[in-house]
């Protein structure tokens, strides 16, 4: 090969290079095995919110873009359709009956999430991670139940929901006597009076661009669960989003969460981590509709937070691993929130508990090679008793509450449906018509498959 | 320069070159100046009825593509909540007010859109385009309404609603007496029976994509009108679409358009037009709830069609013309079917009609700038009165209806509201919580600009 050769061989290939450069294209480099990752989730945000599912007013332009970059899901379910059961099923796989999670802790609560079970955060720092836990904990407030204690290497956040203080719900007697929001590092508070709601985005962003910038030198991959504590009333925002959005303050709070959802990206991408960082975002449970403007929205199903019906279970889910995860798919592959752990811990090379149940299923085939899923199977328990079930298309209610039209949490009245509701969720998202009296054989299995799961299911000790 | 330079430089640019095919880049080439304009219209598809636009169970791949290679509208509105009305304003850029053509026209109607109003075929046609109306028009019946009388070249389909025959509608009484319906190639009637629907958006499909094949190879630009027989009532889908969604038959008939519009996709790119193509995708009006699992979702809006509720007037819209609108973009910029007239004849190099009142404005700035648009100002008619405002985020209701209830068409309690209704429908766009108490004096504004609209506008001879 003589010079001229050479040259001619060797110019091409920094053209290709530099376009590689400009058009974003990655040049394979060297990499971890194991993919960083990182857990977004709001609080109280119903399927209707971000625009990219539909919301006509409230500006998600990073989550959009999230979604045009990775898959976002249709048929994504929490656990539980209140904050602590939800978070319970989130961090252990595990429907929260399992751990005793069945309830929402308060701020006097003694229980909390049991030592014996095993989180996310457990079993990607068993796998080798650095992991941290930033923002809205809700899995119990003494000091054995915190984070640290359930395997995250570091905690910043409220250990339970913005309104737990008499600071921050002034005309609710319910927490008449506790402290303010404990603000925590780790084991310490760090705040005297009632910390100012309006700036925990911009602090829990703050955290998490740290966490992310401290472990991107380091050889271990990283965990990072960002648990905001919006758009859960008392709604606050900060600085530039405070009155910015049309949709009023709730509108503001999530386009704050979206904007650090933006700053999380772009650091990610400024580090070098964006091709080996799998994120994910979605929320605990259904919008509080209740708290009227202040609260979200379901979109087009029926309801949502503390009911059984589809608006408490179904949240946007967006999942994003540029290069890994096919780019702008809509997927309406059954998914819930207790296969994070086995996706997460399987893709981290961990190990996925096996002395136990767990409850939730590897997402691998749908997240990296689009495939169509499994048959949908979800029991709605309302605290620890399982009221609905989805099978197929199919979901029989036991029992239904409304608690969008009651004005005082908790009171809701519960009527009993014997027969059971029958709708076919696939056709009739809303669950506006009951067809139970045309598939009796089929209101008859469903009700068999929640005595088997009632029969099988051994509940924990009630961490109320 | 020597050889070796010489080939040093050209390498590279074939590598660039190569790069840009694989990369989809596109290498300049000379165009015409005029676009081909393409605009797919459904009916009776609501807000909520598409996966980009957070629809849980029907899958719409090339419209949620569409949406990532272009521009989504969420405050996108119709001038009237049923077909004959929408369809005429959108033609003309008019209030149906305007044109007399104020109320659904039937079979037997001896009204049709007057000789005098200039469609957008018609202004297209003059600035040079080759036109053709595929599909529904329901604008007028007798030989002097058709398309080919208002300036389309071509036409093929059915001159009104498809279930505006005995055939089709057995049960109701309405249509006794009227002919199967007659499938038209311009001015001829090509069948004799009552055509197969289940091969309605086949056919128009197929005659869309002739109509493109034949006019890609011409100098002249074209401007195609396709415009869906479904999801309006009675459903039917074809082939591999039939039984095929979990939305049931509706979901069926919306999975086959968006088929229908992923064949126009493939047809414009194998053609070499796909980067000089304006392709625009929304509906006619809302869904028709009272259909029930027949009918689709207005999404997180109030009502569907015929009502002056948010769910009537809002549509998905989408816009497609690659390297000139910016991909990927979802705006909350208000815009009206109104508006099309005067964007598309802009952009033609035509002429708007300068004689009479045009009630659309130029989207130019919104759809290749990202500009953020106009104040929102929108009159709600009911046939041939207004019954609701929209000025910024705030509306009033002077009347309202709830056809969604209703068994029997038309059968709708009208319910007057004195004071009016008032809804901020940027913070509440499900139109839940009245405000007028606390807002009298929005109140009084609105209801000034609905006199002073009235004042100003010259109804035309009623064409019912």
């Amino acid at each position: 090969m003589d010079d001229s050769m050479r040259t001619s061989l060797i110019r091409p290939l920094l053209v290709i290079a530099a376009l590689c450069a400009v058009t974003g294209l990655a040049v394979a480099a060297e990499k971890p095995a194991q993919p960083n990752i990182v857990i977004i989730l709001a609080d109280d945000m119903g399927y209707g919110d971000l625009a990219c599912y539909g919301h006509p007013t409230i500006a998600t332009p990073n989550l959009d873009h999230m979604a045009a970059e990775g898959m976002k899901l249709t048929q994504f379910y929490v656990a539980a359709s209140v904050c602590t059961p939800s978070r319970a099923a989130l961090l252990t796989g595990r429907y929260p009956i399992r751990s005793g999670m069945t309830q929402v802790l308060i701020p006097k609560s003694k229980g909390g999430l049991p030592a014996t079970e095993i989180t996310l955060g457990d079993a990607l720092k068993k796998a080798g991670y650095a992991t941290a836990c930033i923002g809205k904990w809700h899995l119990g407030s003494l000091k054995e139940h915190l984070p640290l204690n359930h395997g995250f290497d570091y905690y910043f956040g409220l250990p339970y929901s913005n309104d737990m203080s008499p600071w921050a719900q002034p005309t609710n007697h319910t927490f008449d006597g506790d402290p303010p929001h404990p603000l925590y590092r780790n084991f310490e508070v760090i705040s005297r009076g009632e910390p100012d709601q309006s700036q925990l985005t911009r602090w829990y962003t703050d955290e998490a661009l740290k966490f992310i910038r401290t472990q991107a030198g380091k050889k271990k991959p990283f965990f990072l669960y960002l648990a905001h504590t919006f758009p859960h009333v008392p709604l606050a925002a900060s600085g530039q989003y405070k009155g910015k959005s049309r949709r009023g303050l709730y509108g503001d709070t999530v386009e704050e969460i979206d904007g650090s959802c933006g700053e999380v990206f772009k650091t990610l991408k400024e580090l070098g981590l964006d091709d080996n960082t799998l994120v994910m975002f979605t929320s605990d449970n259904g919008p509080w509709i209740g708290q009227k403007l202040d609260g979200g929205s379901p979109g087009p199903f029926t309801e949502g937070k503390v009911s059984t019906w589809e608006g408490g279970f179904r949240e946007p889910a967006i999942f994003r691993w540029p290069g890994k995860i096919p780019a702008g798919v809509t997927t309406r592959a059954f998914a819930t929130a207790m296969d994070l752990l086995p996706t997460l811990v399987g893709l981290a090379g961990g190990e996925v508990p096996g002395d136990r149940e767990i409850d939730g299923v590897d997402l691998a085939p749908v997240l990296f090679k689009n495939e169509p899923g499994r048959e949908p199977l979800m029991f709605y328990y309302f605290n620890a008793e399982v009221w609905a079930v989805r099978k197929g298309p199919w979901k029989i209610h036991l029992k239904t509450v409304y608690p969008a039209a009651s004005k005082k949490w908790g009171d809701w009245p519960v009527t009993e449906h014997n027969p059971p509701l029958l709708f076919n969720v696939d056709e009739d998202p809303g669950e506006k018509y009951n067809v139970a009296e045309a598939h009796p054989e089929i209101v008859a299995e469903l009700a068999k498959l929640i005595e088997q799961h009632k029969a099988a299911t051994k509940p924990g000790v009630s961490q109320k």
